[in-house]
């Protein structure tokens, strides 16, 4: 398998650990170092009153996006911890297919920061977010 | 009923109708004119692969504490529309009982500004966030 | 003149005519709708006590350049206002020539966003904003 | 000296050593372990068209009370490095005296929080912040 293969295959069994981003419903879609792409389907239960998509699961979408992203460029052995994330919501989030995109912007010794966006099938950007992620060692 | 009062169970009503509250499991704790404090109990489904409450899920509940604060100050025919929020996280999340208090800074005619904290059952601060918000006149 | 000189000079004289950017001393190298580079020389008085460039310096290029690149994309009558702004730190501001980058991301009825980005000569990335201006019209 | 006299006294001394204090003008008014108080006065060259505070000078204002809040609590021979910054403007900055309040929210091992406004003469808060700093050790 060639390196994106690899880390592809990485993340997705991560995910697959996750009781939560199971539940979530999340996919991986591609994945390079330091970028990737998450296939997500809003459901009945992720819309607020107006029948948009919540913006809290839009949040969840973009960092777990940043998280992933971070992970596929990070040694074994480090960890990634959300330090803050800041969101904007560009556009209404209407209910079907999304799609997130996570990129690293840096990764320093404790310190990495990275950005994502949740895009429609028109390919319209609706949220978009930067984040602040924790990476030293981990402690045995 | 007092404006205490009746300022919570419009909220509860509020959240009962959204198939998104319900399958959070949040509820209305307090509220007052600007202050609300919700209840929250995080289930398996919520954790991360480290065990903790994943980022994105303290961000839903920030965020709808911050749009519960905004929503009980305003008069009706008004919307509430979440523009922005940056979210802290200060501390692990554990699993168990957990409250988000929001609180409006201000409500001008066309923006305004709120910010909530996630406590646990020792009152300690685990997450912290602002919030910007849309809150012109709905239109007909 | 075209388009892009045409936008490039009404920055110019507008930056002219405010104290604040006369002292501060930034200049619009480039501009076209929606997009501006701003050109600016990190001074003495601008240095923190560890010799880099002041945070608050760094925000202060990169609401100008958001500013302007909204400016640059709106019509005559409607104001630009600052809501918000985030700001990360990348990597050190050394003394020297330094360029803000800002690109509007979406200007809706009433809200604009865009975010920034000062980059040193080497073209790394020292710092990145994102930001939510007010730009409804004016009122007479 | 009591604590808090000695903890205003140090702040005082590391912003007389910076030439980027001493020229922005900013006094510590008041300064305890974990929160400090600001003084400063908006000069014609802080002015942006309108006549109003710039934003890049509230935030830097922001930024400052925040680090210094932070430095206030922190024990010799650790760095305070400000990661990212989060700034709302809720009303209008006109020229006249202002304060600024920082208070730190956390400080970890090697990450810490804080907050901060800007409060005019009639002690309405004109612009709020919350902050990442970057605390570990310093390097030898």
């Amino acid at each position: 398998m060639d390196e994106r293969t690899t880390i592809a295959e990485e993340l997705r069994a991560r995910v697959g650990r996750s009781a939560f981003h199971r539940s979530f419903g999340m996919e991986v879609d591609e994945a390079s170092r330091g970028e990737v792409v998450l296939g997500w389907e809003a459901r009945e239960e992720h819309l607020n009153l107006q029948g948009l998509v919540h913006g809290g699961v839009l949040a969840t979408l973009l960092d777990t996006a940043m998280g992933l992203a971070i992970r596929s460029a990070l040694d074994a052995g480090r960890r990634h911890v959300t330090i803050e994330m800041g969101v904007h919501y560009l556009r209404p989030a209407h209910p079907g297919r999304l799609r997130a995109r996570g990129r690293v912007a840096r990764i320093g010794r404790e310190i990495a920061f990275a950005d994502a966006e949740v895009i429609d099938r028109q390919d319209r950007v609706l949220a978009r977010a930067t984040g602040t992620f924790s990476v030293g060692h981990e402690r045995g």
